[in-house]
Order: C-alpha cells, then structure tokens, then sequence
C-alpha cells in the first residue's frame, strides 16, 4: 500500500495536484492548512467537497492562526489591500519580486505539518500543488527551496522515514494545469482560487486574474461563478 | 537593533537558550508553541513566568493541536506510556534509536513558524534549545537538520530575509547546559521540564532524569519541588 499525503487547498492547483497523485498512489490523505486567510471557510468548503468527490476519508484539517498574528501579508491582515493583477507587485519590499501577498513562509508550515502526518502514517510522498514558472514569484513556490526542504524532513525525522516531496505542476504553465487537470476529469467546479470573495470570484485579484489566464490558454471555460463587471 | 526570536518551551534548555540570546541580541522576540502535549497548560505558565522576569514584551503564544491528531508519540497520545529513564528506547520502531516521546518533526514545525515570525519582524536569528549529545535522540534534534532546515528557510523566504538558526546548546551535556544557566543567572527555578505531571515534577520520567542528572553533574540542586518518591 503506497500512501501519499496531498496538501489540498482547495484551489485550481492543489485539486489537480490531488489528481495527479491517485493516479500514482493507493491511497490518499488530504491536509487542509487554515491560516487566517480571508477566505478560509470558502477553501475548506471547497477541500470538503473535492475529498468528498474523490472518497477521500483520510482528512486533516489543521488551523495555524498564528500566521494571522504574524501578519506581513495581504492575505492574512485586511488592513493591506489585495493588488488587482496589473499592481501586483510588493512596492514596499524594496525588492519589486515578492507580492504583497506573499505569507511568510507558509509552504514551511504545510509542508513541516504534511510531512509529520506522513511520518506517523508511513507515507512516502507528500504533494503540494505550488507553481513557480507562471504563478506570483513566492520565494518558498521555488524548485531549490523544496530540495531544501525534503533534505531537513530526511535529517529531521526518523531513519526509517522517506518522504519524497512532490510538486508534479511546479513547471507548467496555468495553461497547461488546467488542460491536465482536464485530461485527469479533475473537479474543477468544486475548486476555488478567488482571495477576496466566498460566493462569485472576483475575477479581478491576482489569483482570478492567474486562473481565468489558465482556462483561457487552455481554450476551456471556467465552470465556477464570476461576479458581473 | 538586532532582534532575534527565542522558541521558549519553558523547560529548563530553552531558558538557558534565552538567556544566551540576552547577551547577543537588543530585543527578544519569545514564541510558545503547544501541540497538545500533556503538560501544557504548565510549560505555558513557566513561559510566561519566564518571560516576565526579563520583561519581554513581545510573545507569541501559538498552537498546532492537529500534532495530537497525528499522534504518534507519548507526549500527545496518552495510550502510550511515557516510559522511566530505563527503558526509554523505542522498541516497537525496530530502530532502537527514537524515543516514544519523539513527536514527528515537531521541530520542523516550531520552526517554521518562528522563521516566519522572524522574517516579519526583520529578525536575524532564530533560537532554540535542541541538545543533540546528552538528549534523547530524536532526529530533529541534530545539527544536519538545522543545517538543512537553515537552507531551506534562506530558499523559501524573501530574498532580503537571512535568518541564522541558533543552537546554542546543541554540543553541550547536561550538566554544561545547568552550569551556564547558573553563570548566567537564568531563571532556572522558573522552568519545567517533567513530561508526566504539573505540580510537583515527577522525578522519573526521561526528562526529569535528563534534568537531575545535568544539576547533579552541575554541582547545583534544582530549584523546583519534585514529588516524594
């Protein structure tokens, strides 16, 4: 029995991602991490209802308000406004690569938790859905940062423990995520990518604008609501 | 002003390690993290007795309780016995080398949410109290990992972010750990360390006998009331 733990969001990438990984693993256990973030019980109904598609019973659902009280991000704190598409660069950074809604570090936290869970289920892979060509410049959406990573989870947990970290979509294009996650009939109805709104996406912040991109290159419609412009 | 972040458990370790972080940094950041281990609530009050005594303002108090979901070591699973010093390796691993209280990659997790903290606020450093010599075993306990975690968080952040992550007593024994808390004036009767109890400290369980043993190498006697035996 091969078990694979697949960090599920509930967004366009993390669905297809948990597509990708039943088609290479017995079974699955699917992590939702909660961060504060403003549309959080949006994800997790999406997480509930994409599991729930697939017949995942393994769930976790883990909470890190912490990362609210951090704060740093546009994501997590409403005093900074989420950037529509063409403004989405961090101006304040000083750097002009890393947008404003950027979460410390967040993919070291999904990613310590995932792969403790593996651990204890002896799990020998945990997927995570991140995007480093086309996606928002995250310092921790970065090929180097998950070698990185899997190399402190090979030292840091027990000798007998092997956890492969997989990104299948780090190289794609939004495009070509969407046309695989097509091809894998992956349910793209039940995901949502929106960072502002819970009923219709807006279609206007950074991850609409990213989505809508993707089923426009793939020539396909995007089944979810959108608010009226 | 340089600003680091102390992981503070409570225990006797992480008290020394603020106490070495005091004299090198202008102002101490101090992050509690439970995870729904046993003695929680107490680990929290010596965090906060502690950091009251250097006036440390600045705390954060997280939780992660899905690492009592997850399971998998006597600290956060009260059907595995938490065993006597004697008898703590971990038999049913078929390692003979992790103890049962290791709790999967918890230092990853700690971690992670410290170097987030850090990155927020400009912080460059992060400390904790890991001993790799005279501990436990656990392999999140040993400089290969801090060494790869440290990579993987230089990866995975901001690129103006450089976090150096401080063990300061990662090579010491016990009694070397005791004996600079003492030098240091470290609020050493204000710490706590037993795994299995809250008021009086149990004397018995692998962290008491960790703990006696380094005061008794020490010269010194601990501070806290231990029950009768």
């Amino acid at each position: 029995m091969s078990i694979a733990v697949v960090c599920l969001s509930g967004g366009l990438d993390s669905c297809v991602t948990l597509a990708t990984a039943l088609k290479q693993h017995h079974e699955i256990a699917a992590l939702h991490f909660s961060y504060g973030q403003r549309t959080e019980k949006r994800e997790r109904r999406a997480f509930e209802e994409i599991c729930d598609h697939y017949r995942i019973a393994r769930r976790l659902r883990a909470k890190q308000p912490a990362l609210r009280e951090i704060g740093g991000s546009a994501l997590t704190d409403k005093e900074l406004q989420i950037p529509s598409q063409s403004a989405s660069l961090d101006a304040p950074s000083g750097t002009g690569e890393v947008p404003i809604t950027y979460v410390p570090f967040r993919n070291g936290q999904i990613l310590a938790l995932a792969c403790a869970w593996a651990e204890t289920l002896s799990a020998d892979a945990v997927y995570l859905g991140a995007v480093e060509e086309d996606s928002s410049g995250y310092p921790d959406c970065r090929e180097e940062f998950f070698e990185a990573f899997a190399k402190a989870v090979e030292t840091g947990t027990r000798p007998r423990t092997h956890i492969a970290i997989a990104t299948p979509l780090l190289h794609l294009r939004k495009g070509e995520i969407v046309a695989k996650g097509l091809e894998l009939q992956a349910p793209l109805q039940l995901s949502w990518s929106c960072y502002e709104a819970s009923e219709r996406a807006c279609g206007r912040c950074e991850s609409c604008a990213l989505r809508l991109k993707g089923f426009e290159e793939a020539g396909a419609v995007d089944p979810i609501p959108y608010q009226k412009s």
